[in-house]
């Protein structure tokens, strides 16, 4: 068989009826979750240029980008609306695909769903399969295919987001195997490109990808049949690791990966989170209010020590790579969640200075990368204590009012509310109704209530 | 200072001036030989499929495809016209480049420069400088990048192309490394791929990522100014070699490498071409006919015997990788110069059999690739020898004659002289004009000169 075969017979042949109630619960989610970011970054400067790009170029009204009321071809809007929902760097993220799923995949299907006036339904089954293929691919490929430098969002999630196309369109093996391999030789992305617009580039490009392929093969379009695995394939020349992976469906019916997806809570660097994760649960659980707190220690794993422990930050940017001023902010109540809150003034405030210089960081080798500690000395004299791992998620109730409250503070509460109504009521819409209903609640929004500049 | 910075202040400060009369009368080659190759691909299965996607997505009038009346984006119509000149894999190559450069530099080149409407002395110095760029990176990154699995044509090509538009454009130093950047991160091409439609789908999509990456920095998108040998960049994630190449500027003026591009004359496996040049010298010089031959030996290689020493044909495209067989046909004077000539009915010819048969071919170590020796032995009892290496090339009248010939058993003579007449006249031309006249004498010919199907 081999790996390219057997991934595209699980994509293309995988029964809707195998998905569990948590995994379409999950994939609501982090459909929500790309709406926020997506909404929030869709006026990023990167964003900007790559809709000014598109809008140059036009062509045939199929399908939308967020804050545009034209159409655009379904690979435009697959490249605009991916480059938003990864431009804050603030989407979902998967530790198996080693990276973030639903910028490319939600943004692929989506966009190649709505150009087809697919159901609500139709969609949510391909792309909750094509981000379960992701994972796999990603699992698959390996740790070492990151590490040699390639970024694997763009890479496993543009093979992942032509699975999930593949099977939106009904393909037959020959073609979900043709469309793999043009993916296969089509899709790129270096993670040198960090730090500059070239990261939600990746992602934007994936996407418009997936959906070139698709299209291609739809078209009669013929490739390498074992893309993936053969001799000078994609694995071979992009340091793959090849790991043995199973029997795809009965993994998937016992073991969802990708319910595992995180979602980031905040709007600062990721070695933060647990820490404020942590001292969240213990004002709240032991309702200590921020004035009480005499001294916080914080010990967190040593590679975080040299990211993200500035102990003075000057600008916003760098109060996002500064445990002390993230922690004083989610004290004082400021709402870490909003990048709007990561302003250069707050590095002035008297007040979050007072904070921050009662907290400790140790690095502490025991500690996993997604995990912290953090101890609170009250003045009272009483002390608390709190452990948080991030890859321990918690119970659904709870991502789910962490992700609608994120979405709150990201694009505004009744726009959060009436596209979260949307999403439950999509198996039963067409994806462009769906999509107008969408963008219209993003757009009566914005007219209420202006976001601050980022 | 680094590669990246190097070649952008190369490509985009080159004075025009230091281009040679002799490196100018090449591009032209390569161009009439574009266009060649380009409108008998358009018609290949894999470029209508490019072709109908293109037009399904539509968009701005901006850029003409070959064998369309309509114009596309810019993008777009390097897509469509880098995978027809692609197609028939009779394209020009480079031995330093390692692959086919005007397919993916003409065709982004000449898309761009149409749709800006500029001179054809601007696109001339740019597709020449970008392809000279393209050469270099190509020697830069050297054959370990090709060996490990990488298609360089569309890599270096991609990367060259990019410069050339970044010229065209006028960009100053940022702009053009950010355009580096983008298309560092955007590129791709296996090899594993060959022999299927991915192949020239490589060279279109490497054309249309030159033509992305240069507008979207023209846009301000920024990405890592040091993309090609930094850490993790371009290089070291393509298993790059990283060649010394000393200066560049001085190198070109001394010594262009793309002078010594190579145009393929026979529609046939590469491996058969000196073999057929050397043939057709002794039958020429020393006026011998087929009749008269009463044995030919072909000393090659060995490498080749594996690749295209197949003894009995019996399709076309078998034929293409027979020495016998096609040293027969050129012998009979069957022109090997046009692919419809190796059509599967010639595999059924007595004539050519017979003379087939009286064809030997001998591996011999001591022969480089690219090189053949003929001996014929005639019924008189004179013997004739010659060694024909494809590297010496003759010179340009030579080269000249033979381009024209072949564009005319492609194209047919009417439009191969007006083609050749229109880019002789090019630095006085607008491409635009130029285009729309280089379009109407291939639709002219098309009424007049049905060509065979392939």
């Amino acid at each position: 068989m081999g790996l390219t075969r057997d991934i595209a017979q699980f994509a293309i042949g995988a029964s809707g009826d195998e998905v569990s109630k948590q995994a379409r619960a999950v994939m609501a989610l982090s459909i929500m979750d790309w709406f926020s970011v997506a909404i929030a970054g869709k006026d990023e400067p990167v964003t900007r240029i790559v809709f000014q790009f598109i809008q140059k170029e036009g062509g045939a009204a199929q399908s939308s980008i967020l804050g545009s009321s034209t159409k655009y071809p379904a690979r435009a809007a697959a490249f605009a609306n991916g480059v938003a929902s990864h431009a804050l760097d603030y989407d979902d993220t998967h530790f198996a695909y080693v990276g973030h799923p639903s910028a490319v995949i939600v943004s692929a299907t989506l966009a190649l769903a709505e150009s087809r006036k697919c159901t609500g339904q139709k969609f949510l089954d391909a792309a909750l399969i094509g981000a379960e293929s992701a994972c796999l691919i990603g699992t698959w490929l390996g740790r070492g295919h990151y590490q040699a430098g390639f970024h694997q969002t763009a890479t496993a999630g543009c093979l992942g987001a032509t699975l999930a196309c593949a099977r939106l369109l009904e393909f037959d093996m020959k073609k979900a195997q043709h469309a793999l391999g043009i993916a296969s030789t089509r899709t790129a992305g270096l993670k040198s490109q960090f730090g500059t617009m070239g990261k939600p580039y990746n992602a934007g490009a994936a996407a418009a990808n997936a959906v070139e392929s698709v299209l291609l093969a739809e078209h009669g379009f013929t490739s390498a049949g074992n893309a993936l695995e053969c001799e000078q394939g994609f694995s071979a020349t992009h340091a793959g690791e090849e790991h043995q992976l199973g029997n795809f469906t009965e993994r998937f019916r016992n073991n969802c990966l990708f319910e595992s997806v995180q979602h980031k809570f905040h709007s600062c660097c990721h070695g933060i989170h647990a820490s404020l994760e942590a001292l969240a649960q213990i004002m709240e659980e032991h309702r200590v209010s921020h004035e009480e707190i005499k001294r916080v220690s914080v010990s967190v794993n040593p590679r975080w020590m040299k990211v993200c422990d500035i102990k003075q930050p000057k600008t916003g940017l760098q109060a996002k790579f500064s445990y002390r001023f993230a922690l004083a902010m989610l004290a004082l109540g400021i709402d870490t969640a909003a990048p709007a809150s990561f302003v250069d003034e707050i590095c002035q405030s008297m007040e979050l200075g007072e904070f921050a210089g009662r907290v400790q960081v140790e690095p502490d080798s025991e500690h996993p990368d997604t995990a912290a500690t953090v101890t609170i000395e009250a003045h009272s004299g009483s002390i608390h204590d709190q452990y948080y791992d991030l890859e321990n998620l918690p119970d659904l109730a709870v991502r789910t009012r962490k992700v609608r409250s994120k979405a709150g503070s990201l694009i505004g509460e009744t726009a959060a509310r009436q596209i979260w109504n949307l999403i439950q009521a999509l198996p039963h819409t067409s994806i462009d109704r769906f999509m107008q209903d969408a963008i219209a609640s993003d757009q009566a929004e914005s007219r209420v209530w202006p976001r601050s500049e980022r």
